[in-house]
């Protein structure tokens, strides 16, 4: 036998899995090497915070985020280097809301993407700059004249995110968050708390592409209906992980929210119903996309990748 | 005797203090205003977040930072509402500082401005979240089309704030104070630590006159000279008050550097020697926007209020 009648005939739906997740350690690359460029190499008697801004960043993780602002750009026929810079400045931040998650007076985080968290690598002073630092470069990302030509195109990026990321969005999140074993949170609050803290910055990056393309109001509605089904598919399926999964699959601490008393879309509605929500907004949100057709593939794919995953 | 008789004559240069005095207290409260306008109002499961905001925010201070703002804007004719919003956004980028910088994993202080810091009025995770929401609030300010008609120009307040802010401006300066104490710090090394720390932030005040003035790089680098030279005076200044001020007129804890053992100018130079250093740059910081004339009387009167102030 020669190795290709070894082989088993691959089904349409694995190989448009293997094409989704080719996709998708793409975005990350793309996404790092920008990183790589615009974060500074540690030096001089600071050199500590380039460090562990470094750390925080370097640490694998699927890159979700980018992979949905390079996707979302894909559909307008943006500059692959805008998009590129944008997907870097939203990873920053989303780190920043990890570094920052994981401190003993938030969550208390010991294990983060299967490593030591910030501060436990370095310390805790160390770990609230390298926040501070992270949120900050990503501005500076988004503004600089490399991430697109237009100056009213960038301003409008910087107000997206400062929008999504701010107290009214991923920041009022946490707030609630931190309030929630206190508080007898029922469904609407649940997914308040999560369209806030998780919800906002999909958004972000699902809107992105049509900021970029400068594509008008109706496309960004669209990519922003899509973004807010994901953002709670996510929510389901992370939540679904900290009650089934295991701390060594997840690469973070499992079971916590359950140990906090926190109320989740899963504690409250059943696992069973939590999965058949999610299933319901995965068709929903493939179907927001149809109309870019082949461009949308991956956006379509996304939904049943997040169903389906395992850490 | 009336009343007029009983009034001592005032001197020239007590009247030319009480203007200055006069324009600061004015430009705190045109920055205020602005702030009191743009954030959140307490509302929602997440009102505690907009409520330690406005705490940490509304709690007196100089606001030297806006005043530098507002006067260096008004050296080239910038529309009054851009240069108060952009006074309003350093203001935010400053209290955020404070507001971490206070965190008992930093400084470890519980008096700021005279009041319990917020990290003690409300808990360590408000305060972090606090600085978080205030340092995206100010970028979202700056990008926003209310700061300037020119796209071009948000972007270039944004670029340079993240720079000012980011781990090789302020951020950078605070890391390296926390590895002050262990580390065998020189004038050198001290210097560079305040330029970063409280340096670069000052330089942002004085140079976004120009920038919002679209004045050009020789303007922007006569600002930067000046704010260079009163980031200094201010320094030493705060030097000398926590080495001979008291935590009552202060408003936040004396001596500090001292029983932490961290180098500073005072400590390395002597109180006299020290004096000297701020007394000579602020006849240079005088003669830099000497060639603005009578629109730059304030920026030249600041230097002889920072070496008089007593908190």
């Amino acid at each position: 036998m020669n190795s290709t009648q070894q082989k088993q005939p691959v089904s349409a739906d694995e190989a448009q899995n293997s094409n989704f997740v080719t996709a998708l350690s793409r975005s990350a690359e793309i996404t790092e090497a920008v990183l790589e460029r615009v974060l500074p190499q540690p030096s001089g008697l600071h050199a500590r915070i380039h460090e562990a801004t470094r750390y925080a960043i370097f640490a694998g993780g699927k890159r979700l985020r980018p992979f949905l602002v390079l996707q979302s750009a894909g559909l307008f026929g943006v500059k692959p280097e805008w998009a590129a810079r944008t997907a870097a400045a939203i990873e920053a931040v989303h780190t920043y809301s990890l570094v920052h998650d994981d401190l003993p007076c938030m969550d208390d985080d010991d294990l983060r993407r299967g490593r030591p968290t910030t501060h436990k690598a370095f310390d805790e002073a160390t770990a609230v700059l390298t926040g501070d630092a992270l949120l900050t470069s990503a501005f500076g990302i988004l503004s600089a004249p490399a991430t697109h030509e237009s100056g009213e195109v960038r301003c409008r990026l910087v107000q997206e995110l400062a929008t999504a990321a701010g107290s009214d969005g991923m920041i009022g999140g946490q707030m609630i968050d931190m309030l929630a074993p206190t508080g007898a949170f029922g469904a609407e609050e649940v997914i308040l708390l999560q369209q806030l803290k998780t919800g906002a910055l999909f958004e972000f990056c699902c809107v992105a592409g049509p900021i970029l393309g400068q594509a008008g109001a109706k496309d960004e509605d669209r990519l922003r209906s899509y973004a807010r089904d994901i953002g709670l598919i996510f929510q389901i399926t992370d939540d679904l992980l900290d009650e089934l999964g295991t701390t060594e699959k997840i690469g973070k601490t499992a079971g916590k929210d359950k140990s906090q008393g926190k109320a989740t879309l899963v504690s409250l509605l059943g696992v069973q119903a939590a999965r058949e929500k999610a299933e319901s907004l995965a068709r929903r949100a493939a179907l927001t996309v149809a109309p870019y057709g082949k461009a949308a593939a991956e956006l379509q794919e996304l939904p049943i990748f997040l169903l389906k995953r395992e850490s």
